[in-house]
C-alpha cells in the first residue's frame, strides 16, 4: 500500500478536503501526520487546542485514509525550551545546541523525559481509540543531525549511572578501561567525565561505553513513547523512521520495542554523501547507489523482524546534500517497486506537497508548491495502476544468504579506526552490491538472530563476536566469511588474550600477528587463482593452519595469507573491491552452494513469493534473465534505463535453487 | 587626483616634515589620517592628547597636501574594551573575540555607539572646522575579518527590537517565517534567538533577517557618525572605504549616507581569493583578475550615486592572503590609470611606507622600511607625468549597460544555497567579465535605482525582486537577461505563490517546476545555436510559452529549455562560462542593440568622456582596437603586457554606438 | 646499549620475574618505568602504595637490568584534576581540556607546579639513591598533543609576568610590539591578554613572546624536576625524551638542564606526517623518510650536548597516525644501528609486550600480547648477537658541517608565515637531506653554540640572526650558506633598520627589497650554471655588490640574483629543491672544502669513529661505497633493501677530508 506525508497545520483550512481527496484518488491508502505539530498542539504550557487536529485527522479519514499520527517529541516548543533550558542537548565542543531547527533535545535530560511522556500520553489519550487512526510513528529520525551524543550535564549524570549498573564496582571499570594506562584510575563512578574535549583520544572502551550508552538511552527514551501508545491505542502497529545506515544506536534493540520498522529513502543524497568514486558517483548521479536502498530495505527488514514500510520516499530532488540533483523520470517508480520487491508493504511519500517556506523549500513533494502535479505523483499514479495487475499477497521469502551487521562492532571501529578513512559502513555495502550484482537476495542478521534456514552468513566487519553466537554458528551447518578485524575486539575493547581472531579460532585455526592501515595510494597485490587483484587500506599478517586461498605478494611479507579457510568458515584478511570481491564472493556463494548469476552489471534482482523483479540502473537497455517461460506483469525482458519488470515464471531462478 | 595613506603615529616626529615634503614633491594632493589612532588620541578614558595630531595635521596641511581624518572607530582602545566588555562581537561559536587587532566591536552594542559618537564628536569638534581637513572617512572597511555578524546579547536585544518593527506581531513573523514548519512557533519576540549553534540550519527567513539586521545595524552605525561629521565639518565630503565584493551589508543603503564611496583596490589577493581556476590564477598571477578592479570600480561608482574614490590602493606584494605574490612592474601604474577610466576621481596608495613593525610588515608601501623609494612610488610618479598630458575635466559617460547587483538577493543565496559551492559573486563577476571582453562599459544598479538610458539590464541573480522595479522595468524600453533563480523567492523568502519567477512573470511567460544543484563533475550539455555548451552547478526545469532559445541535451530531459525569451527579456536557467558565456553575452548586446566588439582576450578598455583607455593583462602585446585617427596621450596602438594606451578618437568607438 | 619501556602496572605481578628474565635473556641492559604511575603509586591525595613499584624495581634490577624512572607528571591522577581543577590546561578556542587521557596540565598552574613537585619529590626520594636505578627521565614528550601552549587565567598571569621581566617597562613592550599599529597601545602589563581568539591575528611579536613564554614555561617546569632529582639522586644522570622535530619550544635550552638528551624514533608516523609528497610516501612507505630519524639523532646530539638516547624506538606498528603501515622486516633492526651510527649510545624499544588495552592497543611492542616473540623482538636479537662483533669505545666524531636550528626563528615564522604552507621544519629537513645524499655528515648546532671545527655553516631559516653569533662566525674561518628569510626580523620582530638581511649584512653585501610567498602551482625559474631550475613558494628580490651566482628569469625582473656569494658567505633567495638543492649543495660543499660524494640515492652513510655504515632506504641493493680495503664486521659491499653494512677501512673516506 501507498501513502504520503502530510502537514495539515502548514496549509490553510480551506485545502484540506481538497488534498485528501486527491490523494484517495490517487490511490493512497494512508497518510502520516503531527510529528512536529506540538507548538500547534499546545501553543503555551498546558493550553491545548486539539481542535484543529481533530479536524484534520476527520478530514483525511473521512476521505478514507488511514492516518499515522507521529509523536511530536523531535521538535519541542520555543516556550518548553525556554522554561527547562536544559532539555536541549550540548555538542562535543561543550556548545549548547540551539532552538531554531528540529531534535534539539537531550535525551539524557529527566525533564525531557517527562515533557515528551506528557505530550505522547495527551496525543494517544486523545487520538488512541480514534477509528481513523491506525498506526503510531515514534518521534522522528532518531539520530539525524549527529543527535545521539549528548555532551550535557544530564548526559554526564546518566553516563555514570549506566556505568555503575553495567560495571558493579569502580574497579571493573578500571579493568575493562585498562586505567593502568596513562594513569587513568577512577575511585569512583562520579569521577568519570563524558569523552568530549580531551587532550587526546581517550580509552577506546570509555568511548565504546558511551556510544553504547547513548544508544541505551535512545532505546529507553523510545520505550516509554511505545508503552504510553500501546496503553492508549492497543492494536494499533507503532513504528519509527529510522534513517538509512545511520549507525549511532543499535537499531535491533529499539526494533524490539516496536511492530514495524520503517526508514526514509532519499538515495540521491545518500549517493552524494556515499561510498562511491567521483566517476561513479556521476555515473549514477540521478538514479543513485544502485544498492544502498536495496540495503536498506532487506536491513530494516531484520529490524522490523520481517515488517518493514518506507516512512519517507523522495519524490523528486531534495535540500539537504551538498548538491542536490533531480532523481531521473522513472526513479520515483523505480524506487516503490523496489520497496515492495524487498519486502516493503507500505511505501509513504514525503511529502504531498513541496513547502513554499522554511528549512526544505527545496524539497519536493508529490506536488508542487502551487499544487500542480509534479513528476512523482505521475509515477505514482503508474505505480498504482500497475499493483493492480499483480498477485495480493506474495511474501518475501527467506534468502539464503544472511549479512551480518552488528552495532557494537560499528562503535568498536568507530572508536577505535586504526586508519583515518576506514568505514566500515561502506566496506558492508561493498558486500552486499558485490552479492547483489550476482542476482542473489540478502537478509540481514545480528548476533542474536536465527541462523536457520541459511546456507551462508557473510560478517563484513564482525569486530566483537559473541561466544554464543560463534557457538550457534558452529552447531549449524551454516557456512561463513569473514571480513578483516572480524574478531579483534573483545567486549571490553581488549585484544582478545591469545591474539585476534579470539572466539573466532572455534570456527578457524589462526592468529593475526599483526595489522596495518594503509594509505589509498598504496596498493598491496593479492593473489587469488591466477589473478592478481590490488587492495589497499588495510592488510593484516595471519599465522594459519588452514588453507590458504589467497596470499600477497610484493616485498613486503610475499605469501604472507590474504584469503584462508576450512569446511565451516573463510577470513579475508584485506579489503577486496570491485573485481575481486566479485569474485570472491562468487566462489563463496558456490562453496555454500547458493546459486548466483553472472555479474548482472547495472541490473539489480529481486523476489517476493513468485514475482521478479528487475531493476536497471544503468543508462542501456538491459536484459532481464527471465525464465523462457516468464510471463511479464509490468515491463518485458528488454529493461530500459530507469525501468522495473516483473514476472512470473514456472522454472526455478538459477539464483534460488 | 593622487593621495597616500599615513600613520604619523607610527614614525618619529622627525620625519613628518621630509615626508610631506616628499609627497608633495611626488605629486600628491591628498593624505588620509588618523583611523587607527585612538589609542594615541584618548590614551586613558577622557585624557586627550591632540597636540600630535594637532602637529600632524599642521605639517601635512602647510606642505599643501589635503588632509582627509578617518574617525578612530575601527579599533577601540585597550582601556575602554577593558571597561566595557561587552563592547567585543561575539563569534558564530559564542566566543568573545578578544582585543589584540581591529574590528573588535559588535555594531549592536549600545556602550560602543555612545562610545564611538564621543570619539567621533571630540575628532570633529576640534578639526572639524580647520582648513587643511578636507574631507572625512567614517571607520575604516565595514567588514573586514567578519565582523559584520555578531553574536552577542546586544545583537540578541537589537535583533528582537528590529524584528518587532518589521513585522509588528509575533504572528506575522510567524507567518514570514513558516514557523509551522518544525514546531518553531514563537509566542512573543523575545523567543527569538540569533541563528547560531543551532542543531540544523535554521528556517532560511531567520537567517536573511539576521542579514538584514546586521546589514541595517552597519547603516545606523555608520549614519551616527557621517551625522556629527556633518554638524561639525559641513561642506566637507564624507566617505568611507568599503572592501571589495563584500556582501554582508547592503553598500546603497550605506552609500546613501555619505558623500563619496570610496574602496580599497587588493587585486593580488583578490585573485588568489577569487573565482578563477588554478590554471587562471597561473596566468594573471601578477596582473591579477582582469575584470575584478574595474568591476569594484563600476559597482562603487553606483554606491557613491557617481562619486568615487580609490582610498586604498595597493602599491607592491601585501600580507594578508593566503600567498602573496608581487604585482608585475607596471600594474601600480596600470591600476591607477583603470581607476582613473571608470571614473574614480581619487586614488590614495596605502601607504606611504612600509612599516617595519605589527601585524602589515609584509605590507608594501611607495616606500621601503627605510625610506627608499620602492617600485609603486615609481610608478606613481609616471603617471603623475602622464596624467599632464590629458585634458582635465572629463567625465565618465552613463553606460549602455547596466550589471543588477542586489544585496538582498545574496543574503538570500547565503541562507539557502541549495549547492554548497553555489558562488553568487563569482557568477556576477563572470558576466562582468564577458561584456568586458566585448568592449563594452557598464554600470551597477540596485532595484532603487533609475534606468533612464540603459538599453540592457543584466541581472545575474536577482533572486528577490522587487515588484516595483519589475513594474518599472517593463514600463522602460530597457531589455533584460536575468539569470537562474531570479525571482526564486518572496522578500519572505518564499517560494512564490505560483511558483517562480514570482513577478517576473510579468515580463515572460515561465514557470520553473524543478531546480537541481549539481556537483563539479557533473556536465550538462546545452545545445544553443548549433553548438553544444557544458554547464555545470545549476539547472532548472522550465516550461514556457516564450521563445526556447537553448535547450538542454542528453540523458535527462532532453530539449528542456535553458534559454528562453521574447522581445523585452530573456532567461538562462543554468550557468555559463567561458565560450558559452561569452557567446550568450555577444548575442545579448546584439539584441539589445548595444555595440561591442570582438573578444578582446587580455585587454581590457574603458571610456571616460572622451578619453579611451586600453589595459593588457596578458603576456604578449596587443593591439589597441583605437580608430584609424586616434589621437594617442598615454603610449600608442601596441600595448605591451601590463601596459596602458589612452587616446582620443573622432570616429564613434564601435562598442557605443 | 639497548634497552625497553616496561609497565609493571599494567601486567599481573605474576608475570614479572619472566619478563625481567626474558630481557635480559635478548640482551637489554635498560628498563623504562613509572612515567605514567602517578595514579597507581598515589591512588588518593596522600596515599602512597610504594610496595608494588618497589618489587618491580627490585625484580627488574635483581635481573640485571638497570633502571631508568620516569616522574609520573605527564598524566596525573583524576583525583588530583577533581580537587584542583584548574591544572588543566585550556586550548587556543578557551576550552578546558579535560582528563582521560594524558598531558593534561598547564605549565602556568601554579598549583600543578607544587604537585609535580610534590610526586617528583617522593619518587625521588625513596628511589634517587636506589643501587638499581641508574637514570632519570622527566615527565613524558614534553609537547606532545600540542600541549606547550595553554590559554588559561594562569598561563594569563604568569605571561604578564614573563613580559613585565622581559621589558621592564609598558612602553618598551609597546614599541616592542608596534602598538602604534591599530591602536594597541597597552598602559600597563595588566591590559594585554593571550593571543587566542581574536578578530585578527595579534601584532606577531605578541604571539613570538607568547611563543618564547611557552617556551621558557617548558624550561622552568623540567629544570624544578631536575633540580629535586639532582638532590635526591646525584650521579645519576637526568634525560627527557623530546618528540622528533616538535618546535613549540626550545630545546636547546631545555637541554641544558639535563644530561643526555633522548627522543623518541617513529619512522612510520613521521613519514606519513611528514614533507614528502605521495608518491615519495608510497615509495618510502614501510621504510620511513630516509632523512627524518638521522636528522633528529643529528639535533638530540646537540642538544644533549654530545649525548644522546633513544628512549623509544618503534618496534612495529603504531597506533596514533592517520594510516599505521608496518615497517618493512629488517628495519627495526637498521634503526638501532642508525642511532649507533649518529651517536646514540643507548636504545630502548618502546615497548616491551603490546598492551591489549586502552589507547595504544594497537601498538607494537617487542612481544605480541600473549607474549609470543614479535618481528622486532628478532631483530632486535640479531641487532645484539652482530653488537658483539664491533670494537667497543668508537664515538662519534665532529663534522665539518654545522646545520643551525634555530628555535627563536622558528617562532618567528610561525607567527608571521606570509605564505600559509611555508614549512621551515621541512626547508631544514631538505637541505639536510641533499647533504646526506652526498655522504657528508651533519653536526646541529644553535646561535649559542661553538664553532671551532666546522668548515660550513648551513642555516637554511636562521630569520632572527644573534648579533654575537655573527661576529664570531665572521672572525672564524668557517663559510656559510643562508637560506631565504635569513636575517629577515630583529628580535622585537621588525623589519630591520636598513631592511633585510640586518645584521648578515656584516658577511655579505646585500639588500632584499621585496619577497614573495607563492602558490604551489607557480613555478619560477632559475638559472644556475647553465641549467634552468624550477623553485616555488618563496621569492626574493636582492640588490648586491656581491657576486651573482645564480638569477631567476621568465616575465617578471628577469636576470634578478637568486643565489649571490663572496668568499665568506651565500645567501639564496628562494626554495631550491630536488636537483637544484642537490646542486647547489654538491657546489657549497665544495667551495668550503668539504668533501662529498656522488648521489647516493636511497643509500645513506655514517661514521661512528673508525666504524663505518651503510643504511639501503631503497628497494634494489646498492652498493656501499667502502675503500677497497675495508673490512666489513656486519654485511657486505653490497647492501640489500632495508639493510646494513658495517665496515672498518685504512683509506680516508672521500666525503671525510
Ligand atoms: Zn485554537
Ligand atoms: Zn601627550
Ligand atoms: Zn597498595
Amino acid at each position: 500500500e501507498l501513502g504520503v506525508c502530510y502537514y495539515p497545520e502548514q496549509w490553510p483550512r480551506a485545502k484540506w478536503e481538497e488534498d485528501a481527496a486527491r490523494m484517495v484518488e490517487l490511490g493512497l491508502a494512508w497518510v502520516r501526520i503531527g510529528e512536529f505539530a506540538w507548538s500547534r498542539i499546545e501553543p503555551q504550557s498546558g493550553v491545548f487546542h486539539w481542535e484543529w487536529f481533530d479536524e484534520a485527522v476527520d478530514v483525511l479519514g473521512k476521505a478514507g485514509l488511514k492516518v499515522i499520527i507521529g509523536t511530536p517529541t523531535a521538535a519541542p516548543p520555543k516556550w518548553l525550551v525556554d522554561r527547562y533550558p536544559d532539555i536541549l542537548p550540548v555538542d562535543a565542543r561543550g556548545v549548547v545546541r540551539k532552538f531554531g531547527a528540529r531534535r534539539h533535545y537531550c535525551f539524557s535530560s529527566q525533564r525531557y523525559r517527562l515533557e515528551a511522556a506528557r505530550i505522547t500520553e495527551a496525543v494517544t489519550q486523545r487520538y488512541g481509540a480514534h477509528p481513523f487512526v491506525h498506526a503510531w510513528q515514534t518521534d522522528n529520525e532518531y539520530g539525524d543531525h549527529d543527535t545521539i551524543h549528548s555532551y550535557s550535564r544530564a548526559a554526564l549524570h546518566a553516563f555514570r549511572e549506566w556505568l555503575a549498573e553495567r560495571y558493579g564496582t569502580v574497579e571493573e571499570l578500571n579493568r575493562a578501561w585498562g586505567t593502568t594506562f596513562w594513569s587513568m584510575h577512577y575511585n569512583s563512578f562520579d569521577e568519570v567525565d563524558l569523552p568530549n574535549n580531551l587532550v587526546e583520544e581517550p580509552t577506546p572502551t570509555h568511548l565504546v561505553d558511551y556510544f553504547r550508552f547513548s544508544s541505551d538511552q535512545v532505546q529507553s527514551f523510545n520505550k516509554a513513547q511505545v508503552d504510553i501508545i500501546r496503553r492508549h491505542s492497543p492494536g494499533r502497529p507503532v513504528t519509527h523512521n529510522f534513517m538509512s545506515q545511520n549507525t549511532d544506536f543499535d537499531h535491533y534493540k529499539v526494533g524490539e520495542d516496536i511492530d514495524i520498522a520503517s526508514w526514509d529513502v532519499y538515495p540521491m543524497g545518500g549517493l552524494i554523501n556515499g561510498r562511491l568514486s567521483a566517476e561513479e558517483k556521476q555515473r549514477y548521479l540521478r538514479v543513485g547507489d544502485p544498492d544502498q536502498p536495496a540495503f536498506n530495505h532487506d536491513l530494516y527488514r531484520a529490524v522490523g523482524r520481517g515488517r518493514v514500510w518506507v516512512m519517507e520516499q523522495q519524490p523528486g530532488p531534495v535540500n539537504w546534500a551538498s548538491h542536490n540533483q533531480s532523481p531521473a523520470d522513472g526513479m520515483v517508480r523505480l524506487w516503490t517497486w523496489l520497496a515492495y520487491a524487498h519486502g516493503v508493504d507500505m511505501v509513504s511519500y514525503f511529502r504531498w506537497r513541496q513547502a513554499p517556506f522554511a528549512q526544505e523549500q527545496f524539497h519536493a513533494g508529490l506536488l508542487l508548491p502551487n499544487s500542480e502535479e509534479d513528476q512523482g505523483f505521475k509515477e505514482v499514479a503508474q505505480v498504482i495502476a500497475e499493483m493492480k495487475r499483480l498477485p495480493k499477497g506474495e511474501k518475501r521469502g527467506k534468502a539464503s544468504v544472511a549479512l551480518l551487521l552488528d552495532y557494537d562492532s560499528r562503535f568498536a571501529t568507530r572508536a577505535l579506526p586504526q586508519g583515518r578513512d576506514y568505514a566500515a559502513s561502506a566496506i558492508a555495502l561493498d558486500w552486499y552490491s558485490a552479492i547483489s550484482r550476482l542476482g542473489v537476495d540478502v537478509d540481514f542478521i545480528g548476533q542474536h538472530c536465527d541462523l536457520d534456514g541459511y546456507r551462508l552468513v557473510v560478517a563484513p566487519d564482525l569486530v566483537i563476536p559473541d561466544a554464543d553466537f560463534i557457538a550457534r554458528l558452529k552447531a549449524s551447518d551454516v557456512k561463513v566469511l569473514f571480513g578483516p578485524r572480524s574478531g579483534s575486539k573483545t567486549r571490553d575493547m581488549h585484544i582478545p588474550g591469545d591474539l585476534p581472531p579470539g572466539v573466532l579460532g572455534d570456527l578457524l585455526d589462526f592468529r593475526v600477528t599483526r595489522v596495518e592501515s594503509l594509505p589509498a595510494f598504496q596498493a598491496e597485490t593479492v593473489l587469488y587463482g591466477n589473478t592478481s587483484h590490488q587492495t589497499t587500506r588495510w592488510r593484516e599478517t595471519i599465522r594459519t593452519t588452514e588453507t590458504v586461498l589467497a596470499t600477497f605478494q610484493g616485498d613486503y611479507r610475499p605469501d604472507s595469507p590474504a584469503l584462508i579457510g576450512n569446511e565451516k568458515a573463510r577470513y579475508c584478511a584485506t579489503l577486496p573491491r570491485d573485481e575481486f570481491l566479485l569474485k570472491l564472493m562468487g566462489d563463496t556463494l558456490a562453496w555454500a552452494n547458493v546459486g548466483s548469476l553472472p555479474d548482472l552489471g547495472d541490473l539489480r534482482l529481486s523476489r517476493r513469493g513468485k514475482l521478479h523483479f528487475a531493476f536497471n540502473y544503468g543508462s542501456a537497455t538491459a536484459s532481464a534473465p527471465a525464465a523462457a517461460d516468464a510471463t511479464f506483469l509490468v515491463g518485458g525482458r528488454s529493461v530500459a534505463p530507469a525501468d522495473v519488470a516483473i514476472w512470473i515464471q514456472s522454472t526455478q531462478d538459477a539464483a534460488i535453487k
